[in-house]
């Protein structure tokens, strides 16, 4: 299968070593496509390969209670490293690394480096073989590279899309970010998490480009948002119910905050937290999400209430500034 | 609250003789505005309340996963009677009866029950108090009614959206059929499952009408879905993950018998099936649904590929014919 490598051999000699029988796949949506090749692979070993065809966004949704009610010996997670502790069902977790070259997006990221002689390197898990690459190219030109790694993830450099803590960690000692991947999601965490200016060198469309406006547009948007929750009663506070985005005490902590402030409470536990199931709690004034707190920060004008991270509504409560809160980063990692 | 009863007095004291001390509140859609003034209720026991905020189409979709991971110790199931068996964690089923009289609903339907002399009758769980009120209007009109009774569900008369068994065992003693409640749902299940004409007495709109055409058109589709897929290679089988939509082993026995026809089968799982998710999967030339069967009997035009049901793709595979399967009616049940 061409652009990502989906590890055939280890597959078959995990199923093979574990003698599974029944093997549930999982892999996020744009992966999907791939997926009945696997199971072809899978019925090779002798075993029955079930899909998972819900949507998948990270490894915090690791689908453990649908493979336990299915009677899965092995769970096969593509596309994300390992976040979840479990000893539930033995999970083989294929990180699809992409099998492109990076040199031409760094080349065009060049420019866009200018005047930062220190710069702090990041990526998703599938181009983590590069980051070792474009640093040498960045230091051949004379610039300081740094890659963190704060010991919360599985690997050096890493961002998920709810954890930047790699990039944090060494946001001090740099002046820009530059991020190895496609699409803006997680260069937009990063720029959000840090307040650094980041750009992107994309492998797939060999181009580069700064998210920083980008990023000052969505703070924006997100100080308006706090704007709009300041007078909103009725709070519902949802709790994410995917294995890694599950946070009840969390939810039962802020609502103790909110009922202290002189509101009402109220936790709404979901699995997928849309702006459809959200408008069935037409009596909800504002959202403060414990659950993935990508769910509101990226599509805001879908939603029709506001959506809070904990940390928004801290500054809302009084408990924070604005100022200090951006200096934590909007997400808690 | 108005318009159903939602017993918040057997709620309460089902808290306290459990000494619940996180009770999960599940309902359907159309009720939620109600939850959180559910939730001040369970509030006022000593309890902390949950309420799940994912989409609820029938007591087939039990949040018992999302209970278990969350911790809760009772959950409160609304607006629809017990369907899954099981002891994980303890339920209490509040069927929210409707407040509303059926009278002149029923006033309108007799028109179109002319020349009907033997009605069965039929409604949905709400609606189940006004069976006997309506049976006396019509027996007071020399009409002869039957309830049927298939002991596959709680109540005699009873239809939910996947199991018309109780109209079933009379549809053969009945010229026609008429349902109590509200929309379409129900009575075009009735409809396809019995092919009887079929009136709908709403008590909610106060109106009658007839369901009897709109099922046809929607058997024409059925049809055009059929011959669709004849040609198809590449078959998914659906296999639902919510507690009772979850028929592998069903999944896997239709898997064999298409190898058997000539295609390739592939098994997907999914908890909310939707055109979205499927279109995830462009190698899949048409699906085999063994999961909820309303998926896609309802919005076929939704679906990019044919969604057949186990009868229907029995059809394709020449082990049954389309005359002798619509005796049998479109669901398994």
């Amino acid at each position: 299968m061409k652009g990502f490598d989906f590890e055939e051999q280890r597959i078959k000699k995990e199923i093979l070593k574990l003698g599974a029988k029944r093997v549930l796949l999982q892999m996020p949506q744009g992966l999907k496509p791939q997926a009945t090749a696997i199971a072809k692979i899978v019925e090779t070993c002798g075993a029955v390969a079930v899909i998972s065809a819900d949507p998948c966004y990270g490894a915090c949704d690791i689908v453990l209670c649908e493979a336990e009610g299915l009677g899965v010996d092995l769970i096969v997670h593509f596309g994300h490293a390992k976040m979840v502790r479990q000893s539930r069902i033995p999970t083989l977790y294929v990180e699809t690394r992409a099998n492109v070259s990076v040199d031409a997006a760094v080349i065009q990221a060049l420019p866009l480096l200018n005047g930062y002689g220190r710069v702090g390197l990041a990526t998703s898990v599938q181009h983590l073989e590069m980051l070792k690459q474009v640093k040498q190219i960045l230091t051949d030109l004379g610039k300081t590279v740094l890659i963190g790694n704060a010991g919360q993830l599985e690997y050096a450099g890493q961002v998920i899309g709810c954890n930047y803590s790699n990039a944090k960690t060494v946001a001090d000692q740099v002046d820009a970010f530059l991020f190895i991947g496609g699409g803006i999601f997680h260069a937009l965490g990063i720029a959000l998490g840090t307040s650094k200016p980041t750009i992107i060198a994309d492998p797939y469309d060999n181009r580069a480009y700064s998210i920083t406006d980008q990023a000052q547009r969505l703070l924006k948007q997100r100080f308006a948002s706090i704007q709009e929750a300041v007078n909103a009663k009725n709070l519902g506070i949802l709790v994410g119910l995917k294995p890694g985005q599950k946070h009840l005490e969390r939810a039962l902590w802020v609502k103790v905050l909110a009922e202290k402030n002189g509101r009402e409470a109220f936790i709404l536990a979901g699995r997928e937290l849309t702006p459809e199931t959200l408008l069935e709690f037409p009596n909800i004034d504002a959202f403060v999400n414990t659950a993935c707190p990508r769910i509101s920060l990226d599509t805001p004008g879908k939603f029709q209430k506001p959506i809070l991270t904990v940390n928004e509504f801290m500054v809302i409560c009084g408990e924070d500034s604005w100022e200090n809160m951006l200096k934590k980063g909007l997400f808690e990692n």
